[in-house]
Formats: structure tokens, sequence, C-alpha cells
């Protein structure tokens, strides 16, 4: 703990790193029990996906937020960088922790439901509608994050988990918004899962959507509010 | 920006443009993903059509309500210019932006799940049963507004999420409920559409419903707490 | 309006009757377009009933609770009567626009849906097990109501929509917990029906609950938070 | 109670035998209800045992936790033991009513859906998959629990719900993580239940990760808010 009382760096690497562990292993870990049992209703296999996904998010940035910022998501991790609001080593730093907590999620989802803890996903998901998707879905995933910051800090939890919750079913590629997300994807060939050569498009359209949504947002809100 | 720090006219425009899009881009992507996926279940796509309507309007109303008060839709417009709440002239702009950000969404939608981005809905929803569904849709959605902004105004955005998760099931016609929402979905031809044909009995339902409930609500809302 | 600024008379009937009325719209409502849609699995019948009806208690609560307290429930306000916050006169005139306003609410779900507007109920609820159930959620229920009163008011709206979230599954009965909503419901023959002859049952076990429960939450409720 | 106005003992072994008691009948009526309805697809099962046990978490822990801290739970009560927050007789005692209230739970759901009341289970639940599972259940619900109390004490009720919720799907046990739950849940033949002798595992998992998380957790949050 540093000097002054606030999160020290381990404290914040930690945070990061265990959140986006508990995130991954929720979104493949309830990935592959949906798809289980869902007996080929992929509608249900996904309503057993998406639920589980919002619940955590709420609840990871809840108790993480207030030491880390709880960002789980390199691209969230950048959109801060460019506003300044977050050094560019701790950014690296937190990146590395992403990846490589999203990656323990997966093998910790893999423990869980005894199958091999290193595994390739088949899984295809390529094309402009695809990439087009997670250019949105993450475009949306910041507008959200930072209107919420603009405007009622403490809803963050809330808008996070509700607006992943709808992007799951809105988008093609379901949503991943997150590069740590996808390259921990790209290691389980289950139900949520992403062939690692087709995980490069989708970390470009977030990246691109992360550096464009900062530019738009910082116009969007600006002033006070209307009431 | 405004000189006063209150939001401009071009952001109060904007927002109401893009939560409209990103609204209709939800209720009818998750539309289509959830029929897609649903094997002919319709109740559970549905259920995967309802879940993220019910999301994304907290979310937007949230992130967006203290710029533009999140109208999102003519009827409610409609009503504050009855209640002398906003200028003629600037609920004109706010209704045509949000029937342009309505058919944007569509268009987005059916980009995102690689569909021809121009179609017309061959979707019968028509007749007394339905007009009447969508005039106590309407008039609830107005009570539902109208009863949060006078005693919790801050549980507005959870009120009008929870209100149409709940009238997605209890009509007959899935709650449209909103003008910009109706135009929109006659563009598509997918679980959401409706027939262009069948839009105007569906927006003059609407339309009577936000007048007569601006009347009964100025009644009912009338007065301080009980507690 | 009363002098004093508070609800006045009318408003209070009018708010529990139009909320009553809503609530049996939604509840039978939905019961009617899950089972249709549901293609005979139940399961997902249920989940299509549910949602919206623990939902559009959030709501309703939520808008006319400051008015009239929004019971929508005579056994909430039989409860009320023994813990002498309510007249008993106006405890009558509430319990009479409660049961009025659900034989609207399943009237008007019936023309939403295109059925006869007046009906009666076959579906079989008799026995032990239905009677006990209905016993132990109209027990939570009140337990619900006056321990949210006792420590969190602002959460009843909350804590009302998720317990019957729960006890449509945790009763054998699906928890109809209300004697307005059981006589409501005998005037349906669909999903949500009760046989008229079977109704005495079930409101007998709720007001034995009503009285039993009141006197237990006196003691548990009585004291200090413990932190 | 007590002369001080806080909870009396009998109070705060009211508020959690009767807590324990709903909440398992809860999770094995819902269980029941749910598998009886879902015509053998297991996801649509297990989504109708999450949703009420989700919500009824949030409802009693909202309404008794200013009782007795609504712990529910051995493995929660050894956490607050190992913190010198709980007091080593009272400790002793909640997890004896936890244990009653719980078994309690079970024959009331028995009772309400017709079956015997004294059932033992037959479900198979063992392995170091399984055991793992509950490990990282628990340990996850103690994260979550501490993290509320640290940073936002009002949202514990939303987190433990949102998070068991989220845990009923990624963990191939469906997260017990709660000693008195896994005996309740031996003495049910229901779809909830566990096979007695399968047990043990499950509580020792549970216990070794309230032991360990408590140490991690000191650690974790320990200094001010990053914000």
């Amino acid at each position: 703990m540093s000097a002054a009382g606030r999160p020290s760096l381990p404290h914040q690497l930690v945070a990061e790193g265990f959140g986006t562990m508990l995130l991954l292993a929720t979104v493949i870990g309830s990935g592959i029990m949906a798809e289980r049992l869902a007996g080929g209703n992929v509608a249900i296999a996904l309503l057993g996906n998406t639920i589980p996904t919002g619940a955590i998010l709420y609840v990871l940035i809840t108790i993480l937020g207030p030491i880390s910022g709880a960002h789980f998501n390199p691209a969230v991790t950048l959109a801060f960088l460019i506003r300044r609001e977050i050094a560019a080593g701790l950014a690296l730093q937190f990146v590395l922790v992403q990846i490589a907590g999203g990656i323990c999620g997966a093998l910790l989802a893999h423990f869980m439901f005894e199958m091999p803890l290193l595994q390739l996903s088949e899984n295809m998901r390529n094309g402009p509608a695809q990439w087009g998707s997670e250019f949105i879905a993450t475009f949306g995933l910041l507008t959200v994050i930072f209107g919420g910051l603009r405007w009622r800090p403490e809803a963050v939890p809330t808008l996070v988990g509700l607006y992943i919750t709808a992007a799951y079913w809105f988008t093609s590629s379901t949503s991943f918004a997150n590069p740590a997300v996808t390259i921990a994807r790209s290691f389980t060939n289950s139900f949520s899962g992403i062939l690692p050569a087709h995980a490069p498009g989708f970390i470009l359209a977030q990246l691109a959507a992360a550096v464009l949504a900062t530019i738009f947002l910082r116009w969007l809100f600006a002033g006070e509010r209307a009431d």
C-alpha cells in the first residue's frame, strides 16, 4: 500500500489480473455449461451465457473498481491513455496482466469442466459484418463507460453489465469488445471461442473503435447536465 | 456547447439521434439474432429480444438523458410539448432526428447480420386488438415516465427498461409504443418488423395515447407524497 | 387534491385501482403470450410470465406508492389495518377498488389478445400443498414488505418484484399471494387462471398468512440495526 | 431485544434460521418446479433455478442483514470469525441454526410440491473438478462479500444475488458455496440434490476457500479508494 493510503501498484495489477481472470472464467465457463445443457437450442445457450456475463461484470466492477478502475480491457485502458488519465507505463502493465489474467480464466474454466487445459478454438468469426459488429460493440461500450463516469459514476457497474447483456444479442459477433477477452477466447475450443487466426481482425476493430470513440465522446459529454 | 455550459442544440440532437439509432439497432439486431438461434420456439426468441431491449433502455437513458432528456420517441416529445416543457421548434427537430436515427439503427442491424440494408417488412400487425395494445402500451409508458419524473427521477432509466420488458409480453403487439420505432421497424423484414401499411394505425394509437395520458397524468401526479 | 397537498381519497383509490388493473393485465396478458409462443414447454412459458410480472411490480410500486402506498393486495391492506396504519373505512374502499381493478385488468388482457372478455377458469389448483404454498408465499411477501419498510423503504419496489420472481418458482401454486389477484385470475381461462371454486381456499390461506405474519413481524423487526 | 436497542440473540438466531430456510426452500423448490416443467431441457431448468435463487438472495440479505448480518452460510460465518468480527460462541450458534434452517427449507419445499418430506439425494457430484469448482465458487463469494462491505455496503445484497446467478453457470458444480446449503441439498432427491456421501468433499473445499480467501482479502481490500 502506498504511503498516501491509495492502492499500491501490486494492488492495482492484482485487481486487473484477478478481475479479468474471473470475467473470462465466467464467459467461457458459462458458455461451456450452457452449450452442454441446452440440447442444441443455441438461443437458450446464449441466454445461459449472457445472464452470467452481465451479472459478473456488475460484481467485478463494483468490488475491484475502487482499486484499479476495473478496466479488464486493453481497449478501455487505451481510451484512458488517450485521455491522459493513466500513465503509459502503468497502461502497459495493465494490458499485460489483463491478457495474462484472461488466459488464466480460460484455463480455470477448462479445469472446472474437466476439459484439456490448453486448447485452440476452431470457431470461425471473420469478415466485415463481424469486424463491424466488434467496432460498434466497442464504440458503444466506451460510450457507456465514459457517459456513466460523466453523469453517474456509481452506476457504471450496472451500465456495463446491462450494456454487454444487450450487446451479446444485437451484434452478430456477440460483442467481445475487448482484446484481452478475444485473446483468451482463442484459447478455448468451446461455445465462446474464436479461431486464433481470426482474433487479430477483432482486436484491430476494437482498438480502432477505442480511438474514434474517445474523440467523439470528448465532444459528446462536454458541457453540463440539461436538468 | 452553449455559453451557459448547458447542452447545445447539436449536442441535444446528436444525443436523440444516436440514442434512437442504438435503441433500434438493439431492438432489430437482437430480434434477428434471437429468431435465428431459437430453433422455431418463438417464446425463446421473444426472451432474447426482450432482455436486450430492456437493458439498453436503462443504459441509453442513463448516459444520454442528461444531454437531451433521452426521449428517443415522438410520443414522449409530444407529451412534453403539451406540458409546455419543450419548445415547438425544438420538438420538431427532436422528432426528425429520432426518425432518422431509428432508420439508421435498422440499417446498422442489417449490416451487422449481413442482410440487405434496405428492406420492407411483411409482418402483419393490424386490427383493433393490436391498436388497443399500442394505445395501452403507450399510455402505460407515459405513466411510468411522468410518475418517475414526479417521485423518483433517478429511477427513470430503470422504470422505462423494466416497463418495456413487461410490455413486450402483456400486449399482443409486443409494445412498440413509439412512432420512431414503428417507422424504423417497417424497414426490416425480420422478427421485429411491421408491414409499412400497418404502421399508421400503430402511430395513431400511440399519439392518441400520448394526448390522453398527458391529461390524465396531470391530475394523477398532482399533490405531494403520501408518506 | 386535499388542502394539505397530500393525496386525496380519489387519488388514492384511482392509484390502487389503476395499479391493480395494470398488474393483472401484465400477469394474465404475459401468461397468454407466453403460453401461445412457448410451443408446449411450460418452463419457458413460466419464465415469460415471471419476468414481466416482477418487472411491472417494481414499476407500479415506484410510481404509485407515493400516492396510495401501492398495496394492490387485500392481504397487504389487512396487514396495515391490523397494524392500525390505515383506517377501517379506507381499507374497505382499497379492497373494493383492488378487486374491481383486478377484474378490469383481466378484461383488458382478453381484449388485447382477442379472447372473449368474460371467461371462467378451468385450471385446477386445490389441496393442502397448494394452500400451504399460498400461505408460505403470502407470509414471505409480508415479511419482505415490512422488512423493506423497516430497513430500506426505497428498496421496497425492488424487493417485491424480486420476491415474486422467486416465489413464482419456489411454490407449487406459483404464488398468487393476493386475494384480488386470485379473484381476477378466476376470470380468465388461460395460463394463469384458477377455477373459481378453488379461489376461496387460496384466499383463506392468504388471509391467514397475513394475520400470522403481522404478529411475527412485529416481533422480528423490532429493535435497531445491528450495524 | 437488548437494552441497547440492538438485535437480541433470539432475533439474530431467528433471522439466520428463517433466512436460511427460505433460501433453501427457494433453491430446492425452484429446482423441482423447473425440472418438472422444462421437458428435459436442462439449461431451461437451470435458468428456472438460477433466477429465483439470485432474486431471493437479494431479498433475504436486504431484509435480514440489519438483524444478523444475513450470513446464512457457515463459510461466511467462519470468515467473520477469522476476522474476529463475531465471537466464537455466537458463530457456533449461527452455524447450528443455519444447518437446521436449511434442512427445514428442504422439508418445506417437499411439502409444497407434494413429495416425501424426508429424502436422500442420489445426485453424484464428486471428483477434483467439482471440488475445485466449490473452492473457486466460495473464494469468489467471499471476495464479493468483503469487497462489497469494504467499498459499498448497501450493494451487498445485489452483489451476492448477481454473483450466485453467475456462479450457477460458470462452475461445473453449480456453486453450492455454502456448507449449510450442501447439507440441506443432500436431503432432497431432486434437481438440486447431492448424494450425502459426496457432501463432505464439497464442505471441505468450501471451508478451505473461506480460510484462504480471508487471508488474501485482508491484503486485497486494504488501503483507500483509488478515486
